[in-house]
């Protein structure tokens, strides 16, 4: 517990320089003890990984929109959440610190990032290559105790050996960058995002990665749609032609106008609004594609007949991200430089601040927020 | 006026023997001449084909629920069609009887069936090869003079040469027919029709003839669902597996069940009805896809998270045919046998008695009703 | 080793009835032990599941070509396998006798049959989905024992519980079926096999099957070309529309006569001769695509300018079929009987007669070749 | 003919600033009058428009190498020329100066660019949408006289309009242009080009502008292959990330040490050499797909085994360009500079100065040779 830690926006040394002492016996975890809100960071024992699984030393986690509802203990969290006390966290990277019976690929000192969706591998989905949404799905940090912690247990399969040149924050984020990556490389499938106009609805951190992504992808012209200022700053950063602010200005007249009237190939719908996927529909071009990635919380009225089938539109579900197809994706995209997510990254907080970290989350005024464990 | 009708269920003759005598000046033409229910049949002049244009004598014409409603003059008609008085209908098999300058394919005796849909050929849609959804679209028999006649002029490219072993009347059907596939083949393009389980909403003409094409293509199982019970009959005649009348059964229920549970892969909405759209999502099976052909006239409530977010699901756009890829494979579908329409087309009357046809089009109890131009 | 043998075109019970009793310890197999033509039933120990494995009382194992390449030891044969003595053989089906720790998805009952490429799961292949070209691929009875045996080991996932309604013998061809379903699936992704003309040039076991799949697909017709004439009487029994003999009749003019000069839209080429391949190039239709499964031994001379490119025809190379995606796909053929392979299965032996089972195999009067470990 | 040359690097004033003055009785054109190598530059009468045809007036026109052929009456010019006196020269771009009867969209003024694949709309490839593999194809001159010339005709719906942003010598390019830009996306439709290593084999224009288009295509990386040090210069200053001489280096060796051993994802082959097209083949990824545009003259032996079916490639051949989606996306490449094809355009000349051009051409030592007419 009292490790240094990493410089984390440095390549990572090779494996050969990270032999790995032994660890002690007891970590400190973030763990959810009560049904209501806020957490605590309490010591417990190091978790022992079983056949098949690997011992992770985390050196960064990030937080994630689940983790706020989580730590709120919003209705969603107390419907789902079934077992406390549970520690939470799912986008972790670090090093493998032990492996257990069964683990034929990884060795300690490995450089992994988490893929926190565990999936059994035998039934219908994922027989057919749909891992992603497997039938009988766990998920790390949700399901059974997840990373913000010093150490965490995980399945070898589901612990990504990471890129060295990729910085250590930026490995903890591998999840909702795959998130964009999977939703842009879902619309842009049937027809191509080279030399298509991109609107991306709502710009927290998934939608900010998705600019980046498209950006490098050879869109045409990106178009970032946010209602919250600091946002549409890093859109632009990231690098979007064009940031829209709908509560100044309609978002399907601004997309019109920047398309010559046919509207957008590609919208990426990343806001979970009734009434932003309604608008979504409006701003597609003929034949365009829509790929849906928010959750709206309620039934969405659509114009189905004039948004949708006289334009032979199309919409996609998105879920998660492909196992591993988008891992390599993202590997190619993060450690050749291609994207730069570094922008969105704008809190860093060593774990026992956590409650800074998620107030800073919560704000508003926040893009990825990011908890180092090491640093106590 | 005079002619002998041909047998309309046997093959055609070849274009040798359907040498052209010389057309009458005046011809009948059943016309919507005020702007109220009902049409007049009329003698108008025999129109005169322009430059690319070909005259064609009408020897079968089917009626469409388009027709109905000009028939009726329902808000759809008196909001749609502007210059009375006009010449109605758009599904139209005959023969080439004269040609305009700058003609160069089709010669007179030609046996075509009508692509009602005349296109620029130059807008951004018509130059991407989405002619079918272009941006200067006019419509046979709603924006110009249409096909209830004994003649009707088209573009040369818009009258399609017939396989002659597509009997006429089963030849004035291309229209619907090329809906019912195009909508198929559309919902299966990603993953494939074969080895899918199947379901059809809603068995009017386009919905039945689509059971027959997806059961000719390798469909695993076609579930067809339809209240009106000489509808479900002729689904079964198309070759359903299983048809399910929703006022009894809850189709949701009665999908899974012939699912194991998983849900279909395939969905062709042709009802247009909200509620059956909202359960045509919830029985799609995680990465299935639904095609959308029906119009609903409202908006429509989707609870997309649960229904097609987390399960990945796709939602096509579909309208009209591809001009002429469709064509293309209909007359495969046709001439080779491999789908028989034949059971669809339920009522057959001379135009004189047009009446009779739009009373049994409208009655619920009727599949496609053709008229025949020339018994009169 | 006394067993009865089970009745193998019957559906087979349910795991409840198929309690498993203890096996013997010796059991036994056919051994290729020396450097040579020819193999050896011996006893040999019972393998033991290792973690994550399971053994499998062996019921049916067919032959295939690979088999009979190794019986014979030719020269792949002797530059291929590394280690002797080894068992061989790979089609298998079963019940699972036993399981290993980490065994989490079968129990001992399970009706199973194998895939025999044992696939890492961490390469870069199997990360982007195609596990089947697997930088690591172990090939069941080439790389390790295989299942011409009373008893074989293989890791969990690699046993596909096998739908209760397909029998025991045809369970045991699930490797080649598979072969040509991927086969098929694969050259008629990018359009669709419905309404294709589909040729299937070589008609041993695996383009047999492809007649029987693409047939049940939809295709417009299915042309066979095989010089064979028991093959191409078999080829007629699994419903090819047309049987070409290439040494009585060019087989190009053949597609092209039977496609109105257009040529096929589809070809599988399952001979791996390589004039057979320059053939298939010259019978595709424009825009027409060609799927290799075939191995031709040496180079291939094709004309690229006249018959891919200016065409834009496409080639696409298969191998082995998708984990398992494929297997899915197969079920639905199998259990729903849209495909009867069983003509195909022209002869069944016990193993103890694994010499006439050779031979007939080889002798250019067979299809599939069944051994039945039981009946001894 | 003594008009002033427009200056060719600025945009291109709008139509209302491009009022037509009338045009001469005669004009200059570059034609092929006798079957021997040289070209004359004679005085003939400007053509007339016929129906559906529009005459434009040239400002530039660049060399192909087919031009080129023509130019030196090589084997295949001679069998494929078949009536002489001609004009030649396909690569067109200038202002209509007239149009025929039943011409609809184009005005004078406008400012378009030649597609020069006339074709007739009804063939099976036409109806399907594949109007540029035409069956009767017909080619600006090759089949009837072409644009090297004061003033061309062509049909009005092979008069691309151009965007105004665009030059009017980079307008005279897009017939190349598109041929890789078609390249480029038919390789990268099933997968994605974003992320993928792109393979350019050959480095005259087509491959030239294929590296700035995968480069503006979210290409991880691109590698040129070129044994002309003229054309590698060209081939860095599109963008290629690395240029491999194969006359000092073995390129197959190259790709894999680029990849990690892997291969490359997408390979483009615009060299047409028999032993070029092997190679790339052996630079393909597992699953990787190669695209064919360059016609070798002669078979080429392929290890299909080892290289196309164990790794599960794709070959794609490739003619033309789409009519017309790959204008559409030329356009927007071009307009929206996205790609900077000028560092290809290496020479300009005065039409009287063709014999210098033609010689510059072939010297191994240029990109794009472009005629300008009207600098006499």
């Amino acid at each position: 517990m009292g490790r240094e830690p990493r410089a984390i926006t440095e390549p990572v040394p090779s494996a050969e320089d990270a032999a790995q002492p032994p660890h002690p016996s007891t970590m400190r975890a973030l763990r959810k003890t009560r049904p209501e809100a806020g957490a605590e960071l309490l010591d417990v024992p190091v978790p022992t990984p079983g056949p098949g699984e690997v011992l992770i030393r985390v050196e960064a986690a990030s937080i994630c929109g689940t983790d706020l509802h989580i730590f709120n203990w919003d209705p969603w969290a107390a419907g789902r959440l079934k077992d406390l006390p549970m520690t939470f966290g799912h986008e972790v990277a670090g090093f493998v610190q032990a492996t257990g019976s069964e683990v034929h690929h990884l060795r300690p000192g490995a450089f992994v990032a988490a893929e926190g969706h565990v999936f059994c591998g035998f039934c219908r989905q994922c027989r057919m290559g749909r891992a992603h949404t497997c039938e009988n799905l766990r998920i790390l940090g949700v399901d059974f105790d997840g990373g913000f912690a010093d150490y965490v247990v995980l399945p070898e399969r589901n612990a990504w050996e990471v890129d060295r040149r990729i910085p250590l924050e930026v490995a903890s984020i591998h999840d909702p960058f795959g998130n964009a990556v999977h939703t842009a490389f879902v619309a842009g499938g049937a027809a191509e995002i080279p030399t298509s106009t991109v609107v991306v609805l709502g710009c927290g951190p998934i939608g900010l990665f998705a600019i980046g992504i498209v950006r490098a992808s050879g869109a045409r012209q990106v178009i970032a749609v946010e209602p919250n200022e600091f946002r549409r700053n890093l859109a632009k950063q990231m690098g979007a032609d064009q940031v829209v602010d709908p509560t100044q200005e309609d978002p399907v007249e601004a997309v019109r106008s920047a398309t010559e009237g046919h509207g957008a190939e590609v919208v990426l719908e990343m806001s979970g609004v009734a009434t932003v996927i309604d608008q979504g529909t409006r701003m597609l071009a003929g034949g365009g594609r829509m790929a849906l990635l928010g959750l709206p919380p309620e039934t969405v009225s659509l114009d189905l007949t004039d948004q949708v089938i006289f334009k032979e539109a199309r919409l996609y579900g998105v879920t998660g991200r492909e196992l591993f197809r988008t891992w390599q994706q993202m590997t190619t995209l993060l450690a050749t430089g291609m994207v730069d997510p570094t922008p969105v990254i704008t809190h860093r907080f060593p774990l026992a601040r956590f409650e800074e970290a998620f107030e800073a989350a919560g704000s508003g005024r926040a893009g990825k927020v990011i908890l180092l464990p090491p640093a106590s």
